[in-house]
C-alpha cells in the first residue's frame, strides 16, 4: 500500500481557509470531500480520516489568495478519474483570468465550479492533454500563463507547487518563476510514500527536499512496487 | 450484504433541516457524517454515497421541531458502536427536558453534543442499559419519559418512531401515545432489508408497513441470512 | 417610508436553497446579507429583520435550477449601488452561457462571483448600460439573450420576472417568451409599496397581478410620495 | 457617541472559531450576529460592519477551548437586552460542568444555547442576580465556580476576562484565580471608550492595561459622556 498526503500549506501563515480530500478506494474514479470551514475543527473530516481506506489519497488546507472561502473554491479539484490540488498563486490573476479562460476548450470550461486561480490552472491542464501526455500538458500550461502574464505585463510571480493524480500516478511538481518555489518534500516509509509541502514530523532526516523546477513522478506498479523518478523543468519552460 | 436505509422523513413536509449518515464499514465503530444543510443540495453527502460501501447504514433527514439547524443535532446520533435515530417528538419538549436530564447518568449526560428531544432520548436508553438490554430499556425509557410528562401536565403527544443498531442488530419502534405514529414501513428483497419512515418507490407491494406499538428486530447472522422478529409494545408501555 | 419587498419564490416548491437581503439604509450603497442555507433556519436572518430599517430593501429565497448552494450564488446581486434579484431560468444555460459570458465589459466580467444564469443576467444589464438607461438596457440583454439561445437551438424557454432599484427606483419586469412568466404581484397600502412573486397574505383583493410582459417602475419622490408607472415589453423584445 | 469594540483575543493564537456581533441601535434589545466560521473570510460580517451604527457593540472571536464551531457556541451571548462576551476557560470543565448546570434557575437553564463554559458563566450570571446588581452578581459567581472547582478537585486555573452591558453600562472584568489572567486594555478617545483583549494598534500610549483582578465600570451618561470607575475584585473573590 501507499499513500499521498500532500498536505499543501506553507511554512507560515494560518490554513484555516477551507480543506479536502480526495482518495481513490473502490470506485474507478476518486472520492471527494470538501468543506470551507477551517480543517482543525471539521469534526466529518475526523469522522472520514477515521473510515477511510485508500492507496492514494490527496489531502488539502487552503489559505485563500483572494477567491471566497466556498467549497467549489477548495481543493482538490477533480475530472473524470484524475485529482489536482496546488500551492502558489499566479499573480495579479485579476489581469490574466479572462484571457487565460478564453483557452480553455469547452468542456473544461464547463467544469470549472469556483472562481481560483488554482482550478483555472488545472482546466488549462486538461484542455492541454493532461489526459494523454501530463508532463507535456504541465509544460504547456506553465508557458500558456507566463505568456499571458508577460503580455499583461504582470510582474508578481507565478508560483506553482501541484500535484497531480490518475489513480495509479502522481505527478508532483515544485516551481516559481521566481526563486521562492512553495517548498516540496518527501518520505519513502517501506512502501509508502509521502509528498507534502512540508514536512509532517519533526525529524529532519525524514524528510527529503524536492529541488525547485523539478518534477516528481510516482507510479505504482503491478507488484505493489512504488517506482519514481525526477527531472527538472526548468530547461523547457521559459 | 444487507443494509437498513431508514431516511425518517415524514409523509409531508420538507425535511431540509439537515441530514446524516452513520455507516459500519471497517472498523469496530461506525462512522458518521452529518451537516446541518439540507442534503438535496449537499456535495459531500453525494460523494460520499458514490464511495461508501456498508452492510448496515443508517440515513436520515431533519425536519426540526424547535431546536436549531447545526450538526450537533443531526442525527444519527452515536455511542461507541451503536448508532440511534428518530422520527417524532417530545410534546412540550420544554416543560420535561431538565428533569429528563437529570436523570442521565454521567456518561449518558457528557455524552450529548446537541439539544434535540431526539438525543435526550438516546441518552436515557443509554442510562437505562440499552447495551446490555436494548427492548427492556427501550420499554423503560418510553415508560420513563410518559410518568415525567404527567407530571408536568403535557397534553401533547409522545412520538417515537425510531431505529438503533449496534452494528450486528437493528431495533425499529414505531410508537406514539396517541394514534399517530410516525409511520414504518419495511421491504425484504433477497438477502436485503430496508426500513423506512415511508416507502422510498411507489410500488406498493414492495412494502409492508409496520403497526404502530410495535417493535421489529434485525439480526445479521453468521451465515449472511437476516433473522426477523416483531412484537409489541403497548401491553408493557403504559 | 416604502419598502419593496419582493421575495422572489414560485407558487409551488420549497425555496430551501438560499436565502438574502439587501437594504438601503444609512450609506449610499446598499447592505448585503446572504446565507446559502434555508432562509427559515437562519438565525442572523431573523435577528436582522428585527434590527433593520431601510426605506427600500430586496429579499429573496432562492430554489437552485442547478448551481450550487453557495452565498456568492444567493441573490441579491449588488454592482455599486444597485441591486438585482431574479426569478426565472435561462433555458438550456449550458449552451450559452459561455457566448454569453464573452459579451460582457471586462467591468462586469470581473464583478461575478458565482455561477448562475441570473447574476450573469444582471452582468449583461450593467454591460448593456443598465446605469444610464435601465428600460434600455432591459430590453437589450433580453434580446440579447434570445439571440444566443437561438443560435444554441434552445428549444427551453428563458423566463424573467425580476427586480433591479438604484435606491431611489425599482424596475420590475415580469416577462418571459413563453405563456409562463413567473408571477408577480405589487401592493400599495398607504405610502408603501410591496411588490412580490406572489400575494404574502391570503387576501385577495390586497394584491394586483403585474400581467406578463410587462414592466412597472416605481420612483421614490423627494416628497415621500411613490410614483409608479406600468407599460409593456413584448412589442420590443422579439 | 462611544464605542466598546472588546474583540477578545489572546495575544497569541489563531482565533478562527466562529465571531460574532451584538450592538444596540434602534431597539431597546441588542441585534447579534453569530457566525461559526472565521470572521476573517465572513462577507456578511463584513457587510454589517459597514452598514451598521451603534453606540455600544460587542465583537468576539473565538478559539474554542473544545466546544464544538456551531454558532449557539459563538460570543456574545444575550439575555433580553444584556449581551456577555468571555476570554479564558473553567479549567477542567468537564468535572464541573453538570454541578454547575444544576445551579441554574429554570430561566437560565432553558436560555442557553450551546455548550460552552462561556455561556453557562453568563447563565450563572442571571441566576445570581445579574440585572439587579451586576457586581455582586460577577463576585458570587466567580466564586460559586471556584467552590465547585475545589470541591471536584480541579488544579487547572480558571480565567475569566469577559464583559457584560446592558445598553447603558459596561462591566469589564480581568481575573483569574492563576497568576495568568487575560489582558484587558481599554483606550479612551474623545468620547469614545474602547474597551479590549489586545491593543487594536501598534501605538502604545494609546492603551492602557488593566491590572488583574479588576472590574471596570463605563456608564454612558444622559449628556453624552461615559463616566468610569475601577475598582478590584481579588478581597471578596477567595
Amino acid at each position: 500500500m501507499w499513500a499521498s498526503a500532500k498536505i499543501l500549506s506553507a511554512k507560515l501563515g494560518v490554513h484555516g481557509d477551507g480543506g479536502g480530500l480526495g482518495w481513490y478506494d473502490r470506485k474507478p474514479f476518486p472520492g471527494l470531500y470538501r468543506n470551507a470551514g477551517p480543517a482543525w475543527s471539521d469534526p466529518n473530516l475526523r469522522e472520514l480520516t477515521s473510515q477511510l481506506e485508500s492507496k492514494l489519497f490527496f489531502a488539502h488546507v487552503r489559505a485563500s489568495t483572494g477567491a471566497p472561502n466556498i467549497f467549489v473554491n477548495c481543493h482538490p479539484f477533480r475530472c473524470d478519474s484524475w485529482l489536482f490540488m496546488h500551492n502558489g498563486q499566479i499573480g495579479q490573476f485579476d489581469k490574466v483570468k479572462r484571457a487565460l479562460e478564453q483557452k480553455l476548450d469547452d468542456d473544461s470550461y464547463q467544469m470549472r465550479q469556483g472562481d481560483t486561480d488554482s482550478e483555472l490552472i488545472f482546466a488549462l491542464l486538461c484542455t492541454n492533454g493532461l489526459k494523454r501526455n501530463p508532463v507535456q500538458a504541465i509544460e504547456a500550461t506553465l508557458d500558456q500563463i507566463l505568456v499571458h502574464m508577460r503580455h499583461a505585463e504582470v510582474k508578481a510571480p507565478f508560483r506553482a507547487t501541484f500535484a497531480v493524480a490518475d489513480g495509479k500516478n502522481i505527478w508532483a511538481i515544485r516551481w516559481s518563476n521566481d526563486a521562492h518555489a512553495p517548498s516540496l518534500y518527501q518520505r519513502q516509509h517501506c512502501d509508502h510514500l509521502l509528498l507534502a509541502s512540508e514536512p509532517l514530523d519533526d525529524i529532519e532526516e525524514n524528510w527529503r527536499e524536492v529541488p525547485p523546477n523539478s518534477i516528481v513522478h510516482a507510479q505504482l506498479n503491478a507488484d505493489g512496487q512504488i517506482q519514481m523518478s525526477q527531472s527538472f523543468l526548468f530547461e523547457k519552460v521559459a
